[in-house]
């Protein structure tokens, strides 16, 4: 394996993801890929730093390796607090250092962001943004961040302006596995997720009030479309309320999988423009500009 | 003890009532009353006859006594199936007789309602409303019966003409028990409801994307309100959709303690007239009207 030069991580509520970096190349320089579930969730302060040793130990040499990390590991319950850079700002622009046992690593914990009104957080995306906006430095226009909690975010020549987050991933999770609609949820039907999609977005008013259909539905008609339509019904309503981020611009989703896919299918739905970016290019292109502006 | 004349019974998802009624008085005729957590969730198809002889055995003699029941034991899950009346219809107005084992007992099962478009069921509902029709014969107005799943049900010339389910209590217990925001409930704090609830019943579409604000202003500004305002922003996002029910008229709360309170003052917030009748008492007007059409 050629020499790990320095260390990227992203450290969730319930992912840890490491990558080791070599010299830039043509692939990205990744020189290898660690995903586990020792997420913040299950992790105390003192827990940090010997799971990470434990993963990256064999690339460790003679000197500090730089470490740079993002995600929920920074808040008040992690590994250490960092603070939030307040919009307007440009995301990932500033770091914590943390005081690490072991003189092998020297590891850089960059702050999220907040908006003071409305109240808004975020940890972990702002690295995304900055690896989008490292690739387009002078962007102005509208990013939107799928999953638990979703994130659009307003971008104004490379900063960021305001965002929003909403709960709609946890929301159809609760919804969907612990409600009375768990019992109506069938298999998935694209056309229903559309037809939903175009529904909740024109009314996102009637949601809570159209959520216990899904049931009476399925009870009296046997309609079996409920998952998606109760997929395309959270989306919908968060596409309608969210109208003033994406309308009359393209929106550039930062995603993986079914879910970009879907939001993806959602905003067309709506004859929005979309460009999809993997979130972990996203991810590593953030990572590495800090690194870049912190240790070179 | 006096002598028992006929049995009421309410089973739902989650608890069994029972009532011994004796001859009719000024107390209602209640000779004595039985709740526990027996409800239909917890039980096949072949436990309920043993449940309810296990409570009721004392009171039974040579004659097959009158058991009048309503609630989720008529679902196909249930004790039997019983057919959903179809509105416009007089609520509680068709019953399905149960082949019991035991002679002692002659149980017959109240119909729900069903409304074909937009698809909607109720079980148990009914026999309140039949019960608040009872002592209301020719009404025309709404009535409210909060609960897990409240309802909303408009009423002509003593007849259910449309009614609306809303899954407002569960979903606040999923959001407050389950979600990121169980760290972010606090205290009660009724001004902070009552502007929850003004402000969602007038922005009925700003539901999900307002949900994450309340952990944001926690984390940001230690807000303490959260369980308060998130009552009031279901409660006032509940009242905001269904305001073709209710506006410009009286709302009659069919309802008991702190959640009928919550939505009367919400109603009042919203310079909506109401009235509140106990449940309990509509249950029981209910059941008896029945009892009496059946039986006597």
């Amino acid at each position: 394996m050629s020499t790990v030069t320095w260390i990227a991580v992203d450290w969730g509520s319930s992912n840890l993801r490491i990558w080791a970096m070599g010299a830039d190349g043509a692939d990205g320089a990744v020189l290898e890929r660690i995903t586990t579930d020792q997420g913040m969730l299950e992790l105390t302060k003192d827990q940090y730093e010997p799971v990470l040793l434990s993963h990256i130990a064999p690339w460790l040499g003679d000197t500090a390796m730089p470490v740079v990390a993002c995600g929920m590991l920074g808040s008040r319950q992690g590994w250490i607090e960092a603070p939030y850079g307040t919009v307007p700002v440009s995301p990932a622009s500033q770091t914590v250092t943390v005081q690490t046992h072991d003189p092998r690593i020297d590891v850089r914990v960059i702050a999220g962001l907040q908006q003071l009104e409305p109240a808004d957080v975020m940890r972990g995306e702002e690295t995304q943004i900055a690896g989008y906006l490292a690739q387009n430095p002078s962007y102005s226009g509208v990013l939107c961040l799928p999953g638990t909690h979703s994130k659009w975010v307003a971008i104004d020549a490379g900063k960021v302006t305001s965002f929003q987050t909403v709960l709609t991933g946890e929301l159809f999770n609760l919804l969907a596995d612990k409600s009375i609609l768990r019992h109506s949820m069938g298999a998935w039907d694209e056309a229903s997720f559309l037809q939903a999609v175009a529904q909740s977005a024109q009314s996102p008013e009637a949601l809570l009030t159209g959520l216990f259909g899904l049931r009476a539905s399925q009870l009296l008609r046997g309609d079996d479309t409920g998952k998606s339509r109760l997929s395309g019904m959270v989306i919908g309503t968060e596409l309608g309320a969210t109208k003033a981020f994406w309308q009359g611009k393209e929106t550039v989703i930062i995603g993986a999988g079914e879910l970009a896919r879907l939001y993806g299918a959602a905003l067309q739905q709506l004859n929005a423009t979309v460009k999809v970016e993997k979130v972990e290019e996203m991810t590593l292109s953030g990572l590495k500009t800090v690194y870049e502006s912190v240790f070179k």
